[in-house]
């Protein structure tokens, strides 16, 4: 029985659960995926779970109203954004509602206002004040399926409001909080979490299953899918999410809670990330303040500094490295550039052909010898450090970008985790 | 000056103006024609008049909408095709309000009800209740431009509705009467009312004034636009009309209140309709109800019978000819067929390639010679008249299709429209 | 290393190989996805491996095409379908060609016709006739990524020409033919081929490998995807098949030759088929020629019958069932209705809610209890047999609409396939 | 008669008329629009006219490409983005034949290369070198309606060639004048040139006649259609031009040579333009080879200076002043401030609100008064020249921005245009 099989794996979802399944754009893009989608409602009503519906705007729409906003104007005032967005998700709303009424579900679309969604005023990027579900619960209590908008709202001053790319998952999961749900599933275009990029590393393993903190360390780390916010807004209302694709329809990766007697694999995943760049102030005088003011003034301009090596000083002179996104390398360098003389340093240098290479695993932190067998392999396999840096679930080392494929495949081999199964 | 050229065209338009515009799917088809509309309203705003704005859904959006609903379901709740429809209209007028504000303009948009338009609960139909237009008023006082969603409204029960195809018309006539607007103006892809086909005429000229039944009975002619409904709309309203185009931006036609003392030309235009068919029921007997039982039943079938004629009896024996429009001739003869033996009917034929050649000219009414000369003219061209129907201003002839060009061209002839300006 | 996995996967594909590389619609569908197209090939370069690129029209853009041509004509010249439709995969090739400049990959752009696709002069459905693949194998040569035109040719008549839909498989297969490929890779949007639907069964498994024979059953059972007409090309000519995601890039399913040496399961995959309706021709005399006078009938009309079942005669009157596609139901039904009389049948009756669940695998051959346990397994869950058919290597049988998840699902169980691994 | 209204419009179609008609983006935007064309090209076919159809991408299609490709890559090689650019108007090509199938026109379409459009290798801005129309001429004299991809050919190395934005036009005026057509009809979405800009003076009139020389000048002052490019080819070619409307269909603007007997007005037009800004140079000491000097350094930088006015000197200094379009204008200050010090000059300043207003017309010629009225007209009204230039059929003044509609009505109003018909 497929509920049996949610049991196993997640160990949280009752026999007939209630479900909030969130289809994101690329899953609604076009009239015979929304009818996939129905077909797949209506086979979960028939297996008697109660479901409701969160759905982000059609394929790249949201992308294409952007783009028409930027052709005709200049100025994009917040309040007429947020009322361009949202007819979007409105119109992929009515039409999943047409297609599960000719999948013979009974349904009803909701905008966030109508769902109970209210926001504060800060329109194109709204945050949830309230969710007054109670639309939603009758729905379901008199046996539809509701479907709501996702990331929309209606503010404080009754106008529409956006609550942000990626907002669709921040919905669905808050909707499974309001609902007390059994799990909040996200469906995309991707079959699960893997143990690292399939591209890189062909024994790549999709994880049946991966703890919130796991999870937000692998995104933290580079990890595209799914987006940090949703997880730790998930983490903090204990709701259990399942990534799972909606183009093979097979059973995800799920997002829960740690289970402390169950848990065995020391690392979990090797996650590569080349978008970053590293910076280098060298020749810095060794004086108390120095790091405080330039990074001070890094952070007034938004850029965001990840890592932060400090090297030890020799004769009182010293080498401060970190790394930055590649697009905000340029204005990294002209701040660095413009506080040199000010903080006394010789030379400010860049290299953008950098990796950062991160693994990932709960079990860390009961295992010292991680850190060492990771330094090892690398050494064993040529692959030089560059740059470390630890959490308790974690630890990262920048390379050369030429070695990342290498280093990926050796940590993926020495951690055996094409081999390691949950 | 502008306004005088108003003024001299319409008679109605004071020096400083407020003016209902209405934009339709053409002229807000993509950001560059948008950007186009934002700078026109903005000059009208630098000569002092006052805007209100009705926007229609982008270019096809509204079909493309349809299409997509087809493709998800065959089954279309009409709550969830209202929900659907409306997007179009959202999406347009958050994007025009952005190109005021980059033009300069201060404008906010206003979806149906914020617009305050209440309507019945006929889904994907609905008919307007009430306009609560304080939210247009104020804006209108406070100097901003309104724009307002284009054939939507809030039923009664809360929901969203449209006001079908062609809606944005009527919300652009409703407003200005409630507004007390001194014009709307019905922005579109012509360039206003023509005395005939141009494609037919070479010298069919742009009339620059048209009153509203000669409108009316061009429209009932077959005249393509502006859509009847709306004018007869704006004759109830007595709201003066502009139809004009939104690419040359040249004055169009102005349909307004007849001017007793202004009007001097007999015929105005010439309508050729090409999209009728002919029925004839022969061999008929010349009994009482004959005609009543067979066009009860047309009528029951929702056949939109246009004109009828029936032949002097001879012998007791009679034919009954009558014009329907190409798309219903199949049910039509369908109809004649079975009820042929009930009626004592000898025959039912058809003939598909005829055309309805109309003239219509408020100044028929005080010169009997028009009908004359409209029958003279044809036969001395050697063209045929199959049928006839007049009304107080209109004379319509049913003619074989292979001679309707030469028709209109030889009666645009003879009434000289090519030169009679006004 | 990701070359010894294909090894051990496939046994087909050297250290460093020739791949033909197959994008289908949903892989170019936007220009995120086909940069990612393009980052994948770089990578592959840098990994050594010579590639070729064939290429589909972005997304639904085929759809869309046909969609404009019904919309402007009920006449469809083939020369001017043609030329229409090949438009859409000319952009797609230019579009790829330009991002694997971007990505630092020289390639060149071809046309069915550049790339020596010679095809007879049957438009929209075009065979190849000839591959003079000079120009393609010289890019090569030269260190390029030839990015070809898929599904389209040049006739002897010099017009362009369409291979029809789904044609990009085939333009794939045959170039790999001709170029002497290792291997030809399919990407899609699904991971690969399972034992069984995932929506059905959650613990379905995606196969590593299969053989061309299975496939070709499977597809023939009703498995969507790869296009049987693909499969069957490729087993003619030899060529591995890879079909795999270009969403999770992970490795996928090989469709290779049978291995006699490696081949252990009995049956490898359970195929639900809900398209077909089953008719029953009743009380019809045990007569040489009946059937054949009924079944020459159906083929002529075009009917694709599938399976055919003919009960044991009771008194020399016997009843014939037989399935066919749910859209072919109404005119089967027709067909069968007219022949009635003739053949003396008692009665005509339909079922619509059937499903036909197949297993399928090679090991059958030589595993004479399959059947056997497949109809147990069936009655010891209460679901009823309607009709049965079998093939070398594939049982179906058909059973009620409403029993067939649970059909799947006892079947998947009792073959074990969630754990057998390859 | 249509025909003879042509003759008596332009004095060169004969009856039975060879046209080449050029459709647009925006008259084959969508389905109907197309249909629109195919019924017009019909009724042309109809009256005994043989007409060789050019046509553009649909709609905006070109820009959506160019779009596509500036998302897939920053890398634009030209060979493949005219495989690109060229996908649209095969599309459309296809699209208008099938149409044309549908209203009983029999019809082919053919590429640029397939029409005989031999080009340069310059991609994405390719030259003309030949025409070699046979199979088209064939075509025609088959009685079959050619139908010819817009802007496109095959260079001398048998690649795929792209003419540049607008080459349609030079497409249809290059056959034109290779069959020797009676005329060359422009089809697009305003009706006609007019005497000036209708949002501007409400009298504006559209002309029926203009010659060569002044649509050149106006083109020149600022006229947006048609573009100059195409009107300078049909002078040199001696082909006629019509300009005119695929939405209204009405007759439209001739462009042909100057008919010495016909011409009679002074004025034709007045043209505003609001594109440029301006900048002066300021005390620059009066010495030979500083303009040269800065104007060489201009051109180099390919700066479109348009006006230049040089002050009389006092004291051995003096002021330059030019304009240049807007998007030029900050290149312009760099580089006249670059060059300051070497050429000695005091200040270097820039006025972006200034409108170009010009009078256009042949009658100038043999008319001196025409700049004095000008001026006088200018002052009476109280708007300041800031520069004057001349060319034998054009005067041009600069003013303020803010006074440039005041000015364009009284000059409208002054020259009488609005009632000066020819």
């Amino acid at each position: 029985m497929w509920v049996e099989g949610c049991l196993s794996a997640a160990g949280t979802v009752p026999a007939v659960a209630l479900l909030v399944q969130k289809f994101g754009g690329t899953s609604v893009a076009d009239p015979e995926r929304i009818r996939e989608v129905a077909d797949h409602v209506a086979r979960c009503r028939r297996r008697g779970d109660d479901v409701v519906l969160v759905v982000s705007a059609m394929g790249k729409e949201t992308d294409e109203l952007l783009r028409l906003a930027g052709e005709v104007s200049d100025i994009r005032p917040g309040r007429e954004m947020d009322m361009l967005i949202t007819a979007g998700e409105r119109k992929a709303i009515a039409l999943v509602s047409m297609a599960l009424a000719a999948a013979g579900v009974e349904s009803e679309s909701y905008t966030g206002s109508q769902a109970g969604f209210l926001t504060d005023t800060n329109h194109t990027n709204a945050k949830i004040l309230e969710v007054r579900a109670e639309r939603i619960r009758d729905a379901v209590d008199a046996g539809r399926v509701p479907v709501v908008a996702g990331s929309q709202g209606v503010s404080t001053e009754r106008d529409v409001t956006f609550l942000g790319r990626g907002g669709s998952d921040t919905t669905a999961v808050a909707l499974a909080h309001e609902l007390r749900a059994d799990a909040c599933e996200l469906y995309t275009d991707v079959s699960g979490v893997f143990t690292t990029d399939p591209r890189v590393v062909e024994s790549a393993r999709k994880m049946h299953r991966i703890s919130f903190d796991e999870m937000l360390e692998m995104t933290a780390a580079g990890c595209p899918k799914p987006a940090m916010r949703s997880v730790e807004y998930a983490h903090r209302q204990r709701v259990p999410l399942h990534v799972r694709s909606a183009f093979t329809w097979e059973v995800g990766t799920w997002v829960t809670e740690e289970d402390p007697d169950m848990e065995h694999a020391v690392i979990r995943a090797v996650v590569p990330d080349l978008s970053e760049a590293k910076v280098t102030v060298g020749g810095v005088p060794d004086r108390p303040g120095i790091a405080a003011n330039l990074f001070r003034r890094l952070a007034d301009a938004d850029i965001n500094v990840d890592m932060i090596v400090q090297n030890a000083s020799e004769g009182g002179i010293t080498d401060i490295s970190f790394t930055v996104p590649h697009s905000e390398l340029d204005t990294a360098l002209e701040i660095c550039e413009a506080k040199r003389a000010e903080i006394g340093a010789a030379t400010v240098t860049a290299d953008p052909r950098i990796a950062k290479i991160s693994v990932v695993g709960a079990g860390m932190k009961s295992n010292p010898g991680v850190a060492a067998t990771m330094f090892e392999t690398l050494a064993e396999h040529g692959v030089n450090i560059e740059m470390i840096s630890t959490s308790a679930i974690r630890i990262s080392c920048v390379v050369a970008e030429s070695e990342a494929d290498r280093a990926v495949q050796v940590l993926h081999d020495v951690y055996d985790l094409a081999n390691t199964d949950f």
